[in-house]
């Protein structure tokens, strides 16, 4: 029988212990496909003593999670802590300079640091693969970097976060407001207790810059994307852009054009017939678009113990079979310093929806500023006054830069007329 | 800069042409992903003199296309001749014997030969790689050999062959029947001259074969699929079924239980809120059911010079970057002879449909055979009669072992009521 493939596993939490579940379930077809056994040497965690539901003795308990990195009978690390710092990039720094090979799930690490930790296992010739980090399951760093790796990518967007879209789903299924689907997809256990990172398109942001970097071969450029998230999203948003063809999903954009890379995060109306406004509840997927290759999608579980746990275990099989590469693609040294393309020149619909007074003028108000700034509107809707008299006005615009539809809007600010800050969102019409 | 990666090229139809304009177009890109420059040596084809569009003097040209696999200025052989024997067989042999790795978009030599070349491979330490052979542009061998490599496979399953989806999708649309739908796609050149490996399911079932060994590790088993066509699909029964709530679409499947593989290619009944409901016109999707990662879903282009050229240049990139392995995951002697699992017992709803003389007694005659064979009656549509007093009797079943359809029709075979064959075909309920 071959030599085992050796792991020291830090983090025992959900995916932690995912990574053990998985191996010992499928340990004898893992063999099979890996070409030898893949076995836990060590272990560690925070606290010793709680009880996880499955046995650790069989494992033997490590306090410092550096030492994982430093052990000889140790041949991969896999690193579920987590956090963009702190223990995690620690752990990674020793574990690459020591030529050992890395796995993480960590999104927000692979998104800040992904190059210097790249660059350490080129140095080391060690292997760094975090295929968990991005649409849990569905293997997109893989099909992007290998099934995709002959094409051009024009563009590569989706949903990544499956706590937006599961609130998303649900306030259209259910026709409830944004903070109520929240707190009971955290009475659920679907969204954090400080749901900050899902909700406001951060994690979203991370998962898009990393599919950036493989999908265009440029440096991981994580300030560089303008995010929004779906805090402002109301029942009626969701009801009105059905009514006009359209669902609501969190979308992450990244595409390159002539001016540079263009990364957004942002709710967007996906029309009816694209197949992400048929990505429900938790689900993630991903589409890229390739110069040969056409349309690719995929779809699949983007969190969880199960899906992350198939992803870590891949890239580890990926190791034990001895394929692997450079973690972005290519070399870093390769990969270009793309500059910002600026949103302004982007042409697309948007939609609008203001609150406003109910009284004499407001239309004609705002339709002078579509007209001055030169957006025309294919589609409007108002409804009847609510009970504190105020007036709901939607409207698509038709295709125009969306530096146009930034000037109707500021010629909007501070008008009378209008009550709170409308609510722009993109058309996803692509 | 490293050496190049150099490739000796057979066959110079549609996807042949696309593989020389995919390395010319995205040359720079391919060469930065791949760590070095691919590039075309020599090439080999039935007719010099043809005019394909694209300038060949760069290349050497070979006659005998067995010559490539003995050259020792060529690293690669891409086989795009096709067919299951023959020259392509040859090539892939000689090759291989060689220890030269093999690239090759043909499903029928994989799936008829693809053991003994996998082991050729192995003996020489050759790569033996085949992407394009399935669903085209989609990377769903490399998404099933390592991407849900974790994963016990309970079910794998798609819809293969974009031809038959197209006829379906444009019968659906124009409500038109097959035979005129089948003339129009041959004008346009979406089917062959002599369509039967398409329609007749041939092709699917030789994709799906490849699909089964991949998801269960077991050997290649081309003669246990089941197969049937879309010949004698009508309009009404997708106009039908589209009342009942399904579409139509050809999908094979393959499934471990516990009487060992199932593997069938039949026209099925899709539930439009199952995502092979909405893979229209040629495109292909692949779904695979995984212990741990859950259902994946992959949508594309799965033919065609673009998306072809895309997957064949895939496995020339992990060639250039030394990442692959044994061609079926694992190595021959660990891939299982698995036992053949009957129909009979699988369980699940069926569509029928008979063409019935409009008189009494009728309707009694085939619920009474329902009765008689156990199967109860979910839903039943009968529409008044046609031009020749013929009647139209659609039903769905209630979910029963296929065994006690299958008993139902035959105690039906013979009846003076019944005009033609049955339509039977089953509902994909997973």
């Amino acid at each position: 029988m071959a030599q085992a493939l050796r792991v020291g596993l830090a983090g025992l939490g959900t995916v932690g212990g995912g990574v053990i579940k998985l191996l010992d379930a499928n340990a004898a077809l893992i063999e099979r496909r890996a070409g030898r056994p893949i076995e836990i040497v060590a272990v560690a965690a925070r606290d010793r003593t709680r009880d996880r539901g499955f046995d650790l003795s069989r494992f033997e308990w490590v306090d410092d999670t550096s030492a994982l990195a430093t052990r000889d009978d140790i041949d991969v690390v896999v690193e579920m802590i987590g956090g963009a710092d702190g223990p995690a990039l620690v752990l990674a720094r020793a574990t690459l300079a020591r030529g050992k090979a890395f796995v993480t799930a960590n999104k927000a690490m692979i998104a800040h640091h992904g190059i210097e930790l790249a660059q350490a296992a080129e140095d080391s010739g060690a292997a760094l693969k975090y295929e968990a980090a991005v649409a849990g399951g569905i293997p997109v760093i893989k099909g992007l970097r290998e099934g995709a790796a002959a094409n051009e990518i024009a563009r590569v967007y989706g949903v990544l976060n499956g706590t937006c879209n599961y609130i998303l789903t649900t306030m259209e299924q259910e026709k409830r407001d944004f903070s109520e689907v929240l707190v009971e997809a955290q009475v659920l256990g679907y969204a954090e207790a400080d749901p900050s990172f899902d909700i406001d398109g951060i994690d979203t942001a991370h998962k898009l810059t990393i599919l950036a970097t493989l999908a265009f071969g440029t440096r991981l450029d994580f300030p560089a994307v303008a995010v929004a998230g779906i805090r402002h999203v109301i029942a009626a948003d969701i009801a009105e852009a059905h009514a006009l063809g359209f669902r609501i999903r969190l979308v992450g954009l990244a595409e390159a054009n002539s001016k540079g890379l263009f990364q957004r995060v942002h709710p967007c109306l996906v029309p009816l017939d694209h197949p992400l406004a048929h990505v429900a509840g938790s689900l993630n997927a991903v589409v890229a678009e390739g110069n040969f290759v056409g349309r690719l999608f995929m779809e699949g579980r983007g969190a969880g113990e199960g899906p992350t746990a198939s992803a870590v275990v891949a890239d580890l099989i990926d190791i034990a079979r001895n394929e692997y590469g450079p973690a972005f693609a290519m070399p870093v040294a390769s990969l270009a310093q793309a500059e910002t393309a600026a949103a302004g020149e982007r042409r697309g619909r948007a939609y609008l929806r203001f609150t406003v007074a109910d009284r004499p003028g407001v239309l004609a108000e705002i339709a002078a500023a579509m007209r001055d700034a030169n957006v025309s509107i294919e589609s409007l809707i108002q409804r009847g006054a609510a009970a504190d008299g105020s007036v709901l006005l939607v409207m698509v615009t038709h295709e125009s830069p969306e530096r146009c539809v930034a000037d109707a809007l500021d010629r909007l600010a501070g008008s009378q007329s209008i009550v709170g800050t409308p609510m722009l969102m993109h058309i996803l019409d692509v």
